[in-house]
């Protein structure tokens, strides 16, 4: 089963190769690319125990010269002070233009794995290898790198395309439930957004809360569909001018939930599932969408396991203040995208404070 | 007297606009961009001290919201701790995607402010008004930002287009000669490299190292023709796959030499003007150009200001280990920029140790 999507761009086109066991062909997948023989591969302790050595084994097998680098984990250590440590490994290592630098791992691996890429030497070859559902759908797509400021997530950063995404489902089988269950909200999301065949098909499965119980076809056509769907929005809108934006679906609120609570009791598929029950809430009220649509999202949200309601100990004033200093205000208004139908969304910054106000009193715990 | 120069690139296109006074009309200029009202302005004390209220009157007299972000002058500077320094800045004061940083000074500033600018956010607007007629003439144009790493220069950084840059000549009046003078190497840089007339035009001028000799009219063809040069090979060339290359005649060797010599004793124009220097007599021994043609280059070096000899303390060793480390470093070769007739160059990596040994010797004080 090999599936390859297309993500076209007006420079930079690249594949996402999507194959059960093709973590072990990697180097193969690279040679096809014409990069030099040198790669840097980042990854974090515990990935690197798992799948470190098939990878090295791999791409030595096809005659690159491979020098490892590792960050602890944890979205904690997602700071200029680890893209400054992985600099010093590239320069130790002579890393040249024609260098490839290699993220084994999760989303805060290849976040950052890319913007170094992005910034060495103005910019050296990049490599996908994501190993959590979540990197696989949503953040090794796109070419959104970067790191946070002390003060807000992924401030800082580049847009960078990769050469190349691998996805190798089998890496999964060792993801903490909890991590997948993440990975669904953004699954869950493109169904929402984008593709309502992506949502009926979630709908149909018998449990979406572990993979254990998963078809290795369902899966397949999980991360098919989901990167499809990125791939077609972010081919029309690299640089988030405009359309990009509807794969915010679920963040703003959601955004705001993950910095009000640190980054480390909520993650970030859990925030985006919040998110989306709010957004849908604030839809259902604007009469974007029907309730019936509301509540079939919200039972599909709560299938893959994920929460819906809002931490009580979360004030709501300090949500709608987090709302301003977001990436995503616009000469200070508020930009939310709201579903009008399972697989459609508009964008809008015209949701009254009132109106956030009161839903996310309604979806506390 | 106003000349604007088209860059053209396959995205990002852009003017430069050269004109005596127009510093007065920076808000005037900027407004036509139809970009957001807040401006980060980044400068360093001296040039802020002379240009600063200039600049910042004709920015409020046309509606913008303008901060200011001071940086200490100097390469020592030029580090990814700067960088922090402005991103805090731009956090302090709400900056959002819509709005510009502006860099008001030479290439330090400017390559900063452009790094930061292509890193908050991922990419905010930029515009570029360098003060120093080495940022006019290269460092402002062609997208290369960036910052230094500990162990080499400009091994940090992005390739970012500004959105305008604005020249005014008269600004030339407050610069050191020996700034002026390691502009003048860039100029005739681009004289041998591209425009045999800008060449013949430079031989023609009474003195070329001093400013107050110069006339406004040949120091507006001196600046337009080498914007232009650049521009066009930029436009040909935007990431450096090829052709780019040619912009560092001079620059292997030169590099080498203000590494060696710690970024201070000898600055990057007369380190550029040496290197020129060796590369114009290596190519005389390969039988690239005559030995006439080289006498006319060294001739026009020294009449502006600029040195022609390597410091007697500066191993030849050293210079060759150090030419291995470089950016431009291919596979392990050196690869060097070498002129066959004044105003054409090309490229090669075959040039014998031997022979670059050899000129380094001849070419000692």
């Amino acid at each position: 089963m090999l599936s390859v999507i297309a993500v076209k761009l007006p420079e930079n086109s690249y594949e996402i190769a999507i194959a059960p066991g093709s973590l072990t062909q990697l180097g193969s997948y690279i040679n096809k690319l014409n990069l030099g023989k040198k790669i840097l591969l980042v990854s974090n302790p515990d990935i690197f125990s798992h799948y470190g050595e098939i990878a090295l084994t791999s791409l030595k097998d096809s005659g690159f010269d491979v020098f490892t680098h590792s960050i602890p984990e944890g979205e904690v250590n997602k700071t200029l002070d680890s893209i400054a440590q992985i600099y010093d490994t590239a320069l130790e290592n002579y890393l040249e233009r024609s260098s490839t630098m290699l993220a084994l791992g999760g989303g805060v691996i290849g976040d950052m794995t890319g913007f170094a890429a992005a910034t060495w030497l103005r910019g050296i070859n990049f490599v996908q290898v994501p190993t959590s559902l979540l990197s696989m759908v949503d953040a090794s797509i796109g070419g959104k790198t970067g790191v946070n400021h002390p003060k807000g997530k992924n401030l800082i950063g580049a847009f960078y395309q990769p050469r190349l995404v691998l996805i190798d489902p089998q890496v999964l089988k060792t993801l903490p439930v909890r991590e997948f269950r993440a990975g669904m909200a953004e699954v869950i999301k493109y169904g929402v957004i984008w593709d309502g065949d992506l949502f009926a098909k979630l709908e149909g499965a018998d449990r979406l809360d572990d993979i254990a119980y998963l078809s290795e076809e369902l899966l397949q056509i999980i991360l098919t569909r989901s990167c499809q769907a990125k791939a077609n929005v972010v081919g029309k809108d690299e640089k988030e001018a405009g359309l990009r934006a509807i794969l915010n679906y679920g963040h703003t609120i959601g955004h705001a939930i993950e910095s009000l609570t640190g980054y480390s009791v909520i993650n970030h598929g859990e925030a985006v599932a919040i998110g989306m029950v709010a957004a849908g809430r604030i839809a259902t009220k604007l009469q974007m969408w029907t309730q019936e649509e509301e509540i079939r999202q919200n039972h599909l949200i709560q299938k893959a396991g994920l929460p819906t309601k809002i931490p009580t100990d979360l004030n709501s004033e300090a949500v709608i203040e987090t709302l301003q200093t977001d990436k995503k205000v616009k000469a200070g208004k508020v930009r939310f995208i709201l579903p009008t139908q399972i697989g459609k969304v508009t964008i809008t910054d015209r949701v009254p404070s009132d109106l956030i106000r009161e839903v996310l009193e309604e979806i506390r715990i």
